[in-house]
């Protein structure tokens, strides 16, 4: 998506440890129009999977989720970190370890927001190693629903997440398409 | 705003300790469609502040806060909630105590991200001490721009957070006002 791809170029930012900052639209300050524009580029894409429900992960997610929720007029559900969770019977959870923080959370869905024979669509801001998308289809086995699709923002295609999700053969976009952060300099998948 | 007073009588669950769930399409399950125009509603509402900016706390504020952010046309910037926080000369950062969750948090704003002269709309989900809007005043503060509007998707009217704006000011809108959960019934005070 052009307009991703252009407001990466002018306020991203690569630091070191393989790292692009872009809270300048996306994670902490967040441009409106833009994710406006985002929800409804993931409406169009995944308008022939039957979504029913749209599952992300607090708090990057929200914002991108949201507007793919108003625009493909689903509820919206959005996991719950913790740094520890007293099990209980009310909900779903599974363990998502950051590699960028080298924490472990748990996430956690209400087990009343996801319904039998939902078919989820789940839209996260970053996709690197897969591990949040890995813990959403955790909890979406735990639930017996399918996940039909995964709708990501900004994806680094050389770690592992793309490959996973591809391999479990659910649908797979992502908006703007990293090869390399080397030498400071952002570069592009070339489709 | 009758479409929220509606949708806490259908769907919210008053709970022991004077609690209202509204996960159902608050802050778990979202509602986007009634986001949107909780949006467009705070967008009518603040129309003569000439906001530049909206602000709000992760991660509960971010949907309605990026609703609005998308009808008045300006950037929105959720603060960061840190458990501790290594102070650095880059961001405003304020402490914000919780009474549901009896925690304190330390919240941040890059500053980047607050711009001489912004005239800023504090949005929140809900309102009762008033601690997360405080903590933003507070930031306002450091920053030395004003806060023009505070926009509160549901507020409980009896707790103090509401004098406190009030007293100071500040142009507050709550879409829902909450006169008292006695008895496990929610009661809207009569405007």
């Amino acid at each position: 998506m052009k307009l991703i791809e252009d407001k990466i170029r002018e306020v991203g930012r690569v630091l070191p440890g393989d790292i692009l900052k872009v809270d300048a639209f996306l994670n902490h300050q967040v441009d409106a129009n833009l994710m406006s524009e985002i929800g409804k580029e993931f409406a169009r894409l995944f308008k022939d999977e039957g979504i029913t429900r749209i599952v992300t992960v607090e708090s990057s997610g929200i914002a991108p989720a949201v507007m793919a929720g108003l625009y493909m007029n689903v509820p919206v559900v959005f996991a719950r970190k913790h740094k520890s969770l007293t099990l209980t019977d009310n909900v779903y959870t599974s363990d998502v370890y950051s590699y960028t923080k080298q924490t472990s959370n748990k996430i956690s869905i209400d087990k009343r927001f996801i319904k039998p024979n939902d078919k989820l669509l789940v839209i996260d801001d970053f996709l690197a190693n897969g591990q949040a998308v890995q813990g959403l289809m955790n909890i979406a086995e735990q639930a017996n629903v399918e996940i039909k699709g995964v709708g990501i923002v900004i994806e680094k295609s050389y770690q592992k997440g793309h490959d996973m999700i591809k391999k479990s053969g659910i649908h797979l976009e992502s908006l703007a398409r990293i090869a390399s952060l080397s030498d400071g300099k952002v570069s592009f998948v070339e489709e």
